[in-house]
């Protein structure tokens, strides 16, 4: 196979790709530059947690000594950033398709400062979070240690930076910044989620928040717990309904509960054990887990049967 | 402790591993320019996307407003690449040990040149899965949402690609294209499966495809699906064998169920629901589901004790 | 909005935060260089993956073919990085807090060359891991598949490596390193754990491995079991008691097990099937599993009801 032989076959292959990129489907979209960009996003968002964080991140490009001068060029460099592609993803909403340049930039700039200010309120929500993870994980020694390293306060961070964004009805981003939580944590929180103050989330790995759930305040969360929608067979007709439950303050999921629902909403106080499927409300205060697993246990290898009772809910006394 | 005497133990640390390298276990393999790079590998995946989506990834590099020379160049990029990667990992193949440079660059180039000509056909597959997950969430508002964010969309796209491959009989490097994909979106697909049109995965953390599953069209899996193996006490006898599930058109699998063995066949239009646990076949037109999770449910302080019956089966009206 | 005006409001938006930045709760830590750095600990932790297996990670920045040159560079970059580090990280224990600049280093220095003097051990380990995964694993064609591809054998080495600075006390670093291996892998493996000889992990996707676990040799664990506590209620009180099971020899877990309990014990040779909830010992030899998962089957449109008891030990013969 010569190289010319070879260099005529490539050819080939762009035209057969040029024709099939104007089937006019799904996939064939080819305006090159009307999306946000996702490398954008995530450096956008690594700079948010930068200034979430402003003595845990160091900032290796400027090395400024002085911190309020390092803010404040991390502050410009978001709000620069952030804004074009806000002004990029408005579009995306009914309500700014076919705006013009001027209106987009406007409301653009609008969005990140409204954004910008409501950071420290973030911080606030994000320093309980913390406190929360502390205090709840014998395995950690230092809040250093949580900042640095824990999955779960990475991705609710996030998904609170996100959360606002969201609620100014910024279009693709909010998302793009939680799928980027998602790709590194394991953890899937809808930016739509509404969540208290005092969240945490242990382990992390298959955390499932959608997108209409509410979440009240010191509520504790643990690996592979859902808080979903019943079904999404009714697809696109179910956009804007509430789906997913309510889970009231001071309430513990243990690892792999799923909580389904719209109207579904576990009360107060409550704990629900470990495997447990609920798609009912629960009042407050109640402790609910799965009654019984029945195990076979067999010894040897005489195939000796022995059945056991296994009570599955430990967590309580 | 000074300079001299570390530089001194640092010495003899490399001693130490040198004499360790060669004591022949299946870790000191020292051949150092023998198998493909997983970081060039990724960079060719990375490219694939943007040539399968062409609308959808900016081209950063060259900057060209002109589809048809950017995809030409991205062609010829992935072409000069993918062949050097496959001919450096064809020895790995029975077929190709031991054959000469010549042989393996002629192979790799053929090679090369049909998985490029099966890109359309790949962008066709792509299509049905972008559409099939458009239509059943709720939360996704367009096209380009699911396209820059989604991981199901991803590691599906991915394992198209790396299954072409497979076909071909590529060593390791699908493998390696697939754990791109599981290391994003903690969704393991084995590039062996072979999947049907219109297949969606939902949220997808913790999702398990073995090598020789057979997925048909239409197919919704949620998080925590295994499609798997009964047991792989057999080892490296079982290669080859099939070891995975048949799954038939327009079926659905709710989040934890675990479909296992080779022989177990989900018959067309059935529902797996939450964490069923199956190894048998099932006829078309099943709805499955755990029947009852028995729970305990206690209010207030006072101990007091309440079982629940709780239908397990909620998906399905 | 002129640029005046978003100017001024970027300055007021720097003010608030400075002012947020001073009110002396957790998140407002401001020293900037007294944390260990979470790039420069993932770089180390892939030098020391080149070490440990120095035919399959290519260098590319010295291009040398003489291995011992190569191996020693690394060696050298690894130790200058890392003694750095754990300079920086050593005040964090109460053994060092406020020792001087000099006995920081001098310890630093002690531990990096007791570190890397135990590499051809955690080498000796590794090699079992792989070949117990190659065994194992009917889908893996080569050993170069599985140090190239596999997240268990990843997850698995970077625990190995993180546990012997753990065992030398070194504060924050090895939860880094593991945290590092979870977002690549979604396996969560604390430093602490204790794990024997010829460890695999299938898939992985979801494992949880606790503080004080500790696990003997030729033990197999599937994706989403945790190895984990009974509850962390009691939080930080509960810091250095053993919170988490022991596994013995030739135990395998199977997915989604659940293990709990720092007096729970798996007795040697034991296996534990899918799903089950453990929350006491077992005795050698025993095999453990669901006993039946009663489930519901609905067949065709009308509703027809016919009740299976569905057998969920499969694993076993």
């Amino acid at each position: 196979m010569n190289d010319d032989y070879i260099r005529e076959e490539l050819r080939s292959v762009t035209g057969m790709l040029m024709q099939d990129y104007g089937m006019g489907r799904g996939i064939d979209k080819i305006d090159v530059f009307v999306q946000p960009d996702t490398d954008i996003i995530t450096d956008i968002t690594k700079k948010l947690l930068n200034i979430l964080f402003p003595g845990y991140y160091r900032e290796k490009t400027y090395r400024s000594y002085n911190t309020e001068s390092r803010i404040s060029v991390l502050i410009e460099d978001v709000a620069y950033n952030l804004r074009k592609q806000i002004a990029i993803a408005l579009p995306y909403s009914s309500n700014w398709a076919g705006s013009s340049y001027e209106a987009l930039q406007e409301e653009a700039s609008r969005i990140v400062l409204e954004f910008l200010k409501r950071l420290p309120m973030v911080r606030e929500y994000v320093d309980t979070d913390l406190q929360a993870t502390f205090d709840g994980d014998p395995a950690a020694f230092f809040y250093e240690e949580i900042v640095l390293c824990y999955p779960g306060l990475l991705a609710s961070t996030i998904n609170r930076l996100a959360h606002e964004l969201y609620l100014m009805q910024v279009p693709l981003i909010p998302r793009m910044m939680t799928e980027y939580a998602h790709s590194r944590t394991g953890i899937d929180i809808n930016p739509g989620a509404t969540i208290g103050k005092y969240f945490c989330m242990d382990h992390g790995t298959g955390i499932v928040v959608g997108e209409t759930s509410i979440i009240g305040e010191h509520v504790k969360v643990y690996q592979g717990v859902t808080i979903g929608a019943l079904s999404t067979r009714g697809g696109q007709r179910l956009r804007g309904s509430k789906r997913h439950p309510t889970i009231e303050d001071y309430v513990t999921l243990y690892a792999g509960a799923s909580i389904l629902g719209g109207e579904t909403v576990i009360g107060r106080g409550s704990v629900v054990g470990a495997n447990v499927f609920l798609t009912r409300s629960v009042p407050p205060e109640t402790r609910i887990s799965v009654k019984t697993q029945e195990l076979i246990v067999r010894r040897g290898g005489k195939g000796a049967e022995e059945p056991v009772q296994e009570e599955a809910w430990y967590y309580m006394i």
